[in-house]
Parts: C-alpha cells; sequence; structure tokens
C-alpha cells in the first residue's frame, strides 16, 4: 500500500512538469473542454498564448468542474513566453512538413517524457483549431508527435486531441500501476488448483449418479466443463456456490430414490 | 509496401467489426462528438438506445464531417437488441460494482479484442451522461473497461471517453505500423558510423587549425562534440552541411593566413 501511495506520488509529481499550451485557440469552448480533458488525466498547468476569448463563461461551463485549471491559466504573447524555460517541447499535428521534424507517436513521447530527468519541464502545443501549428511554431519544438488518426478523416477535435495525449501522459505516469488492474481489485481470493479438482470430481460424482453423464464415458461431457471452468478463473466463492448447487442436486436424487 | 496495405486492409476489416454504443444520451452534441471520434480512428458502426434527441441538428454539426457515421446509426430500444449478436461487449465505467465485474484498462481491452476471431462483433458501451451505466446494464456485458482518470476527478466528458477508447483499438488494430514511425518516415538517409568519424576528424582538424583547440588535448572538447553528434542521430545530409561549414572555416583561415 505504501508503495502504491509512493507511486501516485511518483506520478503526480511527473504530470505537474507537463504544461499543456494553446495557440490563438479561436473558440473559449475548447479551452474549456481542455481544462477538463487535463483535470481527469491529473494535469494542471494551461497556457494560452493569445486566445481569441479568455476569460470566457463558454470555457467555464464546458470545462465542467475543470474551473481551477482555467483560473490558474496563464495568458501570453508568444509561443517563445509559453515554452521558453522548458527543455522539451512537443508540437502536434497531423501535416508532413517540408523538414521533416523528428516524429513520435503519443505513446512514446509520453514514455520519453516520462524518461526525462524530474527537474525538466516539458510542454505540449496545440495549434489553432483550423491551422493547427506552422512550421515556424514546430520548429520551435524538440518534436512532433501524431495521433495515427484515420487517414481519410484525421481532424480530431481539438479537446479530444488534448484528451488522448494528456491520457498517454497519465498511463506512462502511472507505468505498471495502470497496467494490470484485473484481478488484483477482484473481490474474492482465486480458486486454487486443488479446489477446481474437488469441484470436477464432484460433478462428475452427482450427474453420474443423476444418470446424466454416460457411466462408460463420462469424461466426453466433463473434459468441456474442466475446459468452461478453466477458463473461467473461478474464485473461492463461485466453487462454493458451484459446490452447493451439486450437493443439491444430490438431495434430490437421493429423496427421489428413497420414495421410489 | 504491399504489407503495408494488407496491414491495414486488416486494421479496417477489424475496426469494422466494432460497434459503439450509446444509452439514452441525452445531449445530441455528444452524439455528433462521438461519430466524429469514431471516424478520426476508423470506426463506422454506432448504435443509439433510445437517445433523447436524435437526428438532431446540433449533432450534425458537432459531427464536423462526419455526419456519414450519424447518416448509418441505428436507433433502437433497449440494450439487448444493440448487443444481442455480439460476441464480446464491454461496458464503459468508473464505478466500483457491489459484485466487481471483470475489470480492463482501456489498451488491455483493445488488445484482447483485437485477439478475438475475426468473425467475432465487438461492442463497447457508454452510460448516459450523468449516471454512466447501471448495475443491470453492466451485467449484460463481458467486462467493464475503466480509464484510470485522476481520482479527485474522473468525469470524461462522453465523446472524451469514446476517443481514448476507439484510439486504444485502432492501435491495437494498427499493431507494429502504429508503434515505430519516427526515423522510418525521415526524408534523408542516416550517417553511417564512418561518415560521422570523417565528420568529427574534419571538425577537430579544423578547429586545431584555427587554434580554437588546444593542440595538446584537442580531446577535451571533441568528446562533448562528438557526444552530440551521436545523440542527434545525423543523417547524410547533415553531414553533408557540417563538412562544408567546417571547409569554409578552412577556406578563411587560409585566406586570412595568406593575407598575413
Amino acid at each position: 500500500m505504501r508503495d502504491k501511495v509512493r507511486a501516485m506520488s511518483d506520478a503526480s509529481q511527473f504530470l505537474d512538469r507537463v504544461r499543456v499550451v494553446l495557440l490563438h485557440t479561436t473558440h473559449p469552448g475548447n479551452i474549456g473542454a481542455t481544462a477538463r480533458a487535463m483535470k481527469t488525466m491529473g494535469l494542471k498547468h494551461l497556457v494560452l498564448v493569445r486566445p481569441k476569448t479568455f476569460p470566457s463563461e463558454v470555457a467555464v461551463a464546458r470545462s465542467s468542474h475543470a474551473d481551477d485549471i482555467l483560473e490558474g491559466a496563464v495568458v501570453v504573447d508568444t509561443l517563445q513566453q509559453a515554452i521558453g524555460d522548458c527543455q522539451f517541447v512537443v508540437g502536434t499535428g497531423d501535416r508532413t512538413r517540408t523538414v521533416p521534424w523528428p516524429l513520435y507517436r503519443p505513446r512514446e513521447m509520453a514514455q520519453h517524457a516520462r524518461s526525462l530527468p524530474d527537474d525538466q519541464q516539458i510542454a505540449v502545443v496545440f495549434g489553432r483549431e483550423d491551422i493547427g501549428m506552422t512550421n515556424d511554431q514546430m520548429m520551435m519544438c524538440n518534436a512532433q508527435v501524431q495521433i495515427p488518426a484515420n487517414p481519410d478523416y484525421s481532424s480530431l477535435n481539438i479537446a479530444s486531441a488534448v484528451q488522448v495525449l494528456v491520457y498517454e501522459l497519465r498511463m506512462a505516469a502511472l507505468g505498471e500501476d495502470a497496467q494490470v488492474p484485473g484481478r488484483r481489485d477482484w473481490d474474492e481470493a482465486p480458486a486454487t488448483q486443488a479446489d477446481i479438482e474437488r469441484l470436477v470430481e464432484h460433478w462428475q460424482r452427482s450427474y453420474l449418479n443423476a444418470e446424466f453423464l454416460d457411466p462408460n464415458n463420462p469424461k466426453a461431457a466433463m473434459t468441456r466443463i474442466r475446459r468452461l471452468l478453466a477458463r473461467a478463473e473461478l474464485d473461492q466463492i463461485e466453487v462454493n456456490i458451484l459446490r452447493g448447487m451439486l450437493s443439491t442436486l444430490d438431495r434430490w436424487v437421493t429423496r427421489a430414490r428413497a420414495g421410489d
């Protein structure tokens, strides 16, 4: 548990070093939706370069209670001011450049950012909604990040693009803590192999006794039952419930025979 | 190239087997934004269970030219009708259930879906904006998928949640084709180790000649130059440009000395 708390704290410290920079955003709703996307993934720092309309009630409404991000947003005049103190800056865009810039996919970008020393500042830059980032803006970045979108329709909404990139940053931040939930959070202990063996034996005995299985070849059906149980990765409560159901059958068979 | 085309075709066939199901959606804008998110990642099939307002001009506007997805959307009365022919159904949500359902992270969900046989139909289900999926709805699914959001603020906009999940489905579909762009798409051939050696030799000769480097210890500075060049993974044009710049220095030094 203490390990888990420490991992979360490391993750937060990493995400605190990442800022999202929006260039010349036209629609304030997109600024609000960006704030919301950031907050859901644990990012805080939003920098706006000459937004058309800000502050804005529309932005606050679309932020859906992520208005603390909007209140903390820094507004500046130039991209240079927004990223001057950063050591790693990635620009977003799907256009091929005259001079191709070093190119990352979102996952590799996030993993690279995560691998940087703890004192480095990181920026992810998004261009204006209609034109994206210009060549001059991209050339101020260390690298370009491209979401591998449908080549026939690659126009992600700006807040959706932010959501994908900050999601990957959060996944990189959480590392293994994000990767393996599944059975770890299961409410009951998993059944042991011996539990399953006893269950299968009981199952076969009960249905032989109930004259369902062929006494000359009970395996035919039981192999399929066994495979089903294996695949389902039963927990102990489930084993107990199934055993109880088999015992119920046993009792009804005994009772019926006693009444014969 | 033929391999790449085949891979894309496999990817499309997989994405064609995935449908997005929206339950009782309240805001038509979210239906439009969902259509846009789907189309950017190459998905086509949208099923709406009793949407409050549909068809809708608001949905068309927010879909931003993904209106073909809206036109093809199927409207049904129940979740059962939406998923009855599917073999793998995942519900989305961040609530812990009384009886925890098998739980996936988005990446693992997408990888599992990708691993299923080619004739299986897959559905990803999203609940109403304000309440998410109910327990009864979740229990009709094979598994639950959770985006590992900020525990203090986990409320993704529904279209943003769709974007993250369809992004992971596309990433799983593309497989290695999505993973390694970077230098593969570079416009020039990378420099060879021998190119770099000749460049470093030239560099050292020029700056010794120009009386910049310490003739007793040229390595001190040159090791740092060499490391910088190594890190930058130069291409051949860049090597040529740097060699040209060194030659320019050589000529000016020669010319200056001739004029002495």
